[in-house]
């Protein structure tokens, strides 16, 4: 019998970059005691995003990093929105470029990734902010 | 007891940018009378897209539209697919970088959007559009 | 009476590139039986992703490979994550800049995609890889 539920987890991040959140999301999954269905992730947050990616090497995250910081310049002078500061329209640019929610489908009480794949938290701003996902889950 | 309902909403753009659309789509849902489930967001074109974004301060979506006419110009002289005019792979592009589908959980009859989050059609063609965004929405 | 099914389409990708995969999903979906619902698409890796994209000129197709393989330089002497070679972290970031997940509505017995677009799975290694889609769809 399908069935939904769904929770909020709270990060508190530490400043820009990738924060691995695989385990708090695979722990809350497998609390609701669903073996199969539908997960999604909702970030409630524009200046910050969500990610799949390689959670192997963790010089793909600070290679990531880089990319973004050269592509998106803080201080742009383009850039008209600045009153939160140099880094706060690159972090709306790089939300844009990312995602704000992602689908994963659950088989066997676990999010369905990859052997290589994690799910990450991408804080854009330079200073530490407390980030909030919405995870809901549908399924039996 | 778990249930779905869909429908289509049409927007006529009127060139290049973001459009919010966040009440039309928060409308829908109250009228669908279910209380919690997950929204999604489908729009059927390959010149435009969905995004979430700041919806506080207007400079935000000016800045992000700047952004992206700076990172894949029209006109380059790399793209062949000229048939529409010098805007229209540029905006095959713009789309490729952002979202043709959003889904966001929806709790206590609203979708579930932080504070500054809207949800916008943000319009790659210079000249306006007729624009299609499926909605479906599961829950109870 | 809503219900659930999933299952995983592999691909062999022959290098770089976009594969459509519309009919694979397509035929998916009409075997399940189910005339309305919520198709979800994850791909299982880092270094390939999911987009929707034009399907009638192959220009398009051919025009956004050269719009990424000149955003993203293989061999940028930036990237520190080179093990598996100059095309290696460059794929990582294309991942990144487009999805691992689509949402798609199901509506007749199809997915309810626009006249013009094909669901695409996107190679970022220049190689050829065998490649995994997961697909959930949720609905009656």
């Amino acid at each position: 019998m399908l069935r939904q539920t769904s929770s909020t987890l709270a990060f508190d991040t530490l400043g820009r970059g990738l924060f691995e959140i695989t385990s708090d999301i695979s722990e809350w999954v497998a609390e609701t005691d669903m073996s199969d269905g539908l997960l999604t992730l909702f970030l409630r947050h524009t200046s910050a995003s969500l990610l799949v990616q390689e959670n192997y090497d963790p010089e793909v995250q600070r290679d990531l990093e880089r990319f973004f910081a050269r592509l998106v310049r803080d201080g742009d002078p383009m850039f008209e929105h600045t009153s939160e500061g140099a880094d706060d329209m690159p972090a709306h640019v790089r939300a844009a470029l990312t995602q704000t929610s992602l689908s994963i489908p659950v088989v066997d009480r676990r999010p369905a990734l990859g052997t290589w794949q994690g799910v990450y938290l991408y804080e854009h701003r330079t200073s530490g902010h407390h980030r909030r996902v919405l995870l809901h889950l549908i399924g039996e």
